[in-house]
């Protein structure tokens, strides 16, 4: 049900000829209320997209009546004609929907450095706006695709409320040009704080810990929308759990699809002395592309592992090398550093799944980081994506 | 001619089957003075290999007499019992010179997490103590190859003395298993102290600046030895100057054959405030595996050079986004953070070498760090390492 799973909130997703193949690029998703509380988490790249410096700004009062979204170009590095062209878009939503332009969201994802083609996008988010419907959601989720061979959607009920939502991206919150974008809506009835403080803790255990290429995207966009329809108040904690998991069912799905993997990878890092230490931890091995590469090959190499361990400064992550561990699959190839189980007795060809164990043997904190491994499928599509 | 180019070095390579193929596995560098001056860089990663830990004690003194290299096994993450090889290694080749254990070096290079078969090895030693010739250095650079296509050396002349040296690696100062192994030699007549400068400062502006796939080693290694047999006595600047220029010959030799890279790529970031903001901008677009991607596909793709520039903390580097400049092989492809010259005035497929250059205008530092593209064969051949 997507977007469109709790009460409340409407949506289309419609064919506006931005993508060359045809295939549905523009989505809108419309909040009818009673109320339009809205939360945003937005990439912390430098280089930010120009849908992304106007959807900071218009969300910063924390209401939202609509979101547009358009694949087929990231409007990123278009300078200020780019950003006027999406002011012009969220103004042309806002008259089809009679509301102000200051709650009209604009998420867009696509190649960097090229304008957008403004009289198909227009049009494209009139016939949106015309096709706006109760059950539009999967249609939405379906329009926000780019190399993404699904849509991914997730509608989770609780007591007489329910979280929806939708996402893109083939792999991860940063996934550089595949931009990831995700609207998640709920019908609860709970305040805008409440609401971004329920967002920020989603995505920081959730899509942020996606990290399928290490490389930070300049659009993307999280988008939580609230419209009080089921008249049921929840806790910041009722809301909070089911932000969360609905966050982390749609980050799994974006693992799942990465581009071009043949496996997921799940890093846990147990025994750190903080959470983050242990995020990082997590984070030098799910970027380290030896250690990628090798479970594309499914080679047990707990060298590359422990050698991106050991890449951590001291300041980042406290722990002894040869005091850590590392099991490969359930199998603890690496003891202390040194040699463990024979690396023949993992098996990492049955399964997409592979779990990477590392204990640091310094704490009690612990952190999972997702990631694919490095193929030859990955080099091929980021190798001509623009060509 | 290799590390026996200066004089007062005789060296040898053999065959000891360490490696499955039966190619040269073992070398020795010998250093007859009449002094036998020594300094080194080591990997910074926490996971060092026994002969890393070793090396750096033994060289403590700024004395050495020999180094014994060996392929075919990293002798990392190998416990005690590898740190014991390393230390019956240095025995045994001290034995056969008559000099102090203290006085032998040791770098070896493959696999991490396996021990070395130590009656092959010693007997390799043997053999290349026997075999240590003063035209023995190509012999040397040819033992200590893995995956590099082609032995590097290099010999540099200067007036009345001259600085030599090998190189072994598949890219970088810190590529991970496919460590990078140097050393350097000279007939200069220097001090210790001296030596130590001059080899810092030329790694921090050389191999430092190589950085094929992002992944920092166990093992890397890089040795200069200094004989004094010329007599010369030369100046800190000028042993400096030469020792830089020889590093750099053999840095660039090494992303010349970086494993499966089609395109080697010189990252110069200009108008930085200091020479490590522009340093960090450099890495952060030469670890973008987007960026290595597109380039493979011989794509100019600055979108995704900018994205990944706009990753770089503020506290790091000082720039605005909206003013960066990027060129590609000479065409200013986005100015000031946005459209510049189309895209298709770029040729990427005439040549091996690609130059990017990013202009922060921010300040007048610069720096530049190489890389390679992300290929197939760079998957292939780190994918089937192990296997």
């Amino acid at each position: 049900m997507s977007v469109t799973g709790p009460a409340g909130f409407r949506a289309a997703g419609v064919a506006a000829g931005l993508k060359s193949s045809g295939a549905p690029d523009v989505a809108l998703v419309v909040n009818d209320g009673p109320v339009q509380a809205a939360a945003a988490v937005f990439t912390t790249n430098r280089v930010q997209a120009a849908p992304v410096q106007w959807s900071r700004v218009a969300v910063g009062d924390g209401v939202a009546r609509a979101v547009v979204l358009n694949s087929g170009g990231a409007n990123a590095c278009t300078g200020p004609e780019g950003f006027l062209d999406t002011h012009r878009t969220a103004e042309h939503v806002a008259e089809g929907l009679g509301c102000s332009a200051g709650d009209v969201l604009v998420c867009s994802t696509g190649l960097i450095g090229v304008r957008l083609p403004m009289d198909r996008l227009l049009a494209g988010a009139d016939a949106a706006t015309a096709a706006l419907a109760g059950d539009g959601g999967p249609a939405a989720a379906e329009a926000i695709r780019t190399t993404d061979s699904v849509a991914k959607t997730v509608h989770l009920e609780r007591a007489g409320w329910s979280v929806g939502g939708m996402a893109k991206g083939a792999g991860m919150l940063a996934p550089g040009l595949a931009t990831m974008l995700s609207v998640l809506t709920t019908d609860a009835v709970v305040e805008p704080a409440t609401l971004d403080a329920a967002l920020r803790h989603a995505t920081r255990l959730t899509f942020d810990r996606v990290d399928s290429d290490g490389c930070m995207s300049t659009n993307d966009t999280v988008l939580l929308l609230a419209s009080g329809a089921s008249g049921v108040e929840v806790s910041a904690a009722e809301l909070t759990e089911a932000v969360t998991a609905a966050a982390a069912d749609l980050a799994r799905q974006l693992v799942a699809d990465a581009e071009g993997a043949s496996h997921d990878v799940a890093v846990t890092v147990r025994g750190a002395e903080t959470e983050q230490a242990a995020v990082q931890v997590a984070r030098a091995v799910t970027r380290s592309n030896l250690v990628k590469a090798a479970v594309f090959g499914n080679d047990p190499n707990w060298g590359r592992i422990l050698s991106a361990v050991g890449t951590v400064p001291v300041e980042q992550a406290a722990f002894e090398a040869d005091e850590v561990d590392v099991s490969i699959n359930g199998v603890l190839v690496c003891r202390a550093g040194g040699l463990g189980e024979p690396r023949e007795l993992v098996d990492m060809a049955a399964a997409r799944e592979v779990l990477v164990e590392i204990d640091l043997h310094a704490g009690q904190a612990e952190a999972t980081v997702w990631t694919n491994d490095l193929t030859h499928d990955y080099v091929h599509e980021n190798s001509a994506y623009s060509t």
